[in-house]
């Protein structure tokens, strides 16, 4: 086990919330956050619409469907709205990737992905996380 | 809407996990962060053992039942394993709770409880939040 105190994740990045109307829930998390969403930004290869706000150090991604057939549209059919992912930020993903797949974890694609909001990322199987969908992210420069 | 960056909520304070074996889940969450477990505490009141790791300025809260009445054993029931509950650092729990009524909020306790880690908390209904079990979270000096 690593002796510093954080460890390889430097900080909770962002947590993803599923969400069926994008609209609705933006204007909901802008009243309880007290903050305004500072980006929308599609992602077309997840099938997904993404809106962002900043809280400390971190952010909440709010993620709705934008075909029947996404990751995200399965996840509200099968658990309805929620909690979808955990995203930690590491600085360098390949070597973050590395250290998982040595410890046995199933990794969700082969190489990192292009996420939203300038990031490379990269999924973790929930099964072997107690439920837990995590990602892995990189900010590219 | 307020002018300020982050608003209100001073940043995640939390990430609250609900997990069947504590023991392994803890084993693995050291294991996936690096990092060790820092604390574990029962709140009797909740029925729930707690354990909890940093990362960044925020923690991983995993919590286990310790009775079949409690709330973690129902959702871990109904919903299975996974992340239960997100909770927000505020400076004056009791002024949040009145924005947070003003705003038609739910409050899931009259007044605020005592929590895991030396806080005054309370949980919003997570049918206002788009499924998200919100808490609010001062720190006792």
């Amino acid at each position: 086990m690593a002796e510093n105190v954080t460890g390889p994740f430097q900080k909770i990045e962002h947590v993803g919330i599923a969400v069926r109307d994008l609209e609705e829930a933006v204007a909901r998390y802008e009243q309880t956050l007290g903050t305004a969403c500072y980006k929308r930004e599609t992602v077309e290869s997840e099938g997904v619409e993404t809106a962002f706000f900043r809280t400390g150090e971190s952010k909440i991604e709010l993620l709705a469907s934008t075909r029947d057939d996404s990751p995200v549209a399965r996840f509200l059919e099968k658990r309805g709205e929620g909690v979808h992912h955990l995203a930690f930020e590491v600085d360098d993903i390949h070597k973050e990737m590395e250290r998982c797949r040595k410890l046995g974890y199933t990794l969700l694609s082969e190489s990192p992905k292009p996420g939203a909001d300038n990031k490379l990322v990269v999924f973790l199987h929930p099964k072997e996380h107690h439920g837990v969908l995590i990602e892995l992210c990189e900010l590219i420069e």
